[in-house]
């Protein structure tokens, strides 16, 4: 299994929650100006990804000096920081990716930072994007939803409605259940039962999770 | 043209860059905990709609002396409090709604609010998601963009990909094109000629426009 962390730009992002995920890491990827928060937290990249108009020179600068990759595209690519990252990540053959930094700043990057975790290039990776006490990630079949008795999970359809979907250890159940894109109804429900679990037969589920439990 | 503003329940909204919408306002609807911020700014809604577990109770005993209406919901009903608010819009009939709060705080309150722009009840109306100095609207027509030159607009698929967007006005031009759901190609599109104009022939689109304009 190769497991890859992302740093991506969101602004005024603190590594503190992600200490230990950052340590695991097989290999650290900064989108551009997520390289910025890593020289601040004394981490370094294995690779800076991105048209470099966002990291601070400083961090730049030293990274250059230590001779970390870069990977340079121009500033008019049609692709944003993130999904450069992303395609680098499976292309380089990750299994697990964590994003962090991928939430925050102007909607729009956030909310195409979410709809990112739909890429063909990812399917089969657990791919999730991190940003304490939440996390996102994307339900194609079925997934463990890795909470505490109590937490909050939301199942939001994906790129359409969601149909077939059954959970267990939500204290509002779904069997066989369809939710559509175009309504709010699987918002703030509540694991109480371990393992909590979903699964879709058709379609897509974003899941978010707010939990006290450390990002594992 | 009736106009509604509906003030939902995002954390710390601050009411000052809307004073003229809500002067300007035909119905002013507060969303459960929307009516927080609405009671800390002075202003009184038409009714509060919810079920009325975010709501300050000194505001809530307040606008209960003063005869507001509330239209209570049960704590386990199925939608949201926005959700409730905006089929009370639309049922009162209103054309432009515009909310403000449904951005911020809990992802999957985000992300939830922003669906709701796909509701079939709402089509035909002018509806928008306020986060000055953001705004983000739903198109499956088209649209005018009004911003200033200079401002960024980012064109996002929304429930699928987005064929046959044309626009007019932006600095990296569409004519005819496609936007897929699963990537990141339409952000951070740049106005540089007025009046901007965004059309898409099949499939809806996400405009997210961040502009220094105040929000008229």
């Amino acid at each position: 299994m190769t497991y890859t962390v992302i740093v991506a730009n969101a602004p005024a992002i603190d590594l503190t929650p992600y200490q230990r995920l950052l340590t695991l890491a097989d290999r650290l990827i900064a989108a551009d100006g997520g390289g910025t928060a890593l020289f601040a937290g004394g981490y370094t990249p294995h690779v800076i990804i991105g048209d470099l108009d966002s990291i601070a020179a400083e961090a730049l600068t030293a990274y250059q000096a230590q001779g970390v990759a870069i990977e340079r595209h121009r500033p008019d690519k049609d692709e944003t920081d993130l999904e450069l990252a992303l395609l680098a990540a499976a292309a380089m053959g990750a299994t697990r990716i964590d994003v962090i930094g991928a939430l925050g700043g102007r909607w729009d990057q956030s909310l195409a930072n979410v709809m990112l975790l739909g890429m063909p290039e990812l399917r089969g990776r657990r791919v999730r994007l991190l940003d304490v006490p939440q996390q996102i990630w994307l339900v194609d079949r079925e997934s463990i939803i890795p909470g505490l008795v109590g937490d909050t999970v939301s199942l939001l359809p994906f790129g359409g409605d969601a149909h077939g979907i059954t959970t267990a250890g939500l204290a509002y159940p779904l069997t066989n259940g369809t939710l559509y894109h175009d309504r709010a109804r699987g918002v703030s429900n509540v694991i109480n039962n371990l393992p909590a679990r979903v699964s879709v037969g058709q379609g897509m589920l974003l899941v978010v999770l707010t939990t006290q439990a450390e990002p594992v």
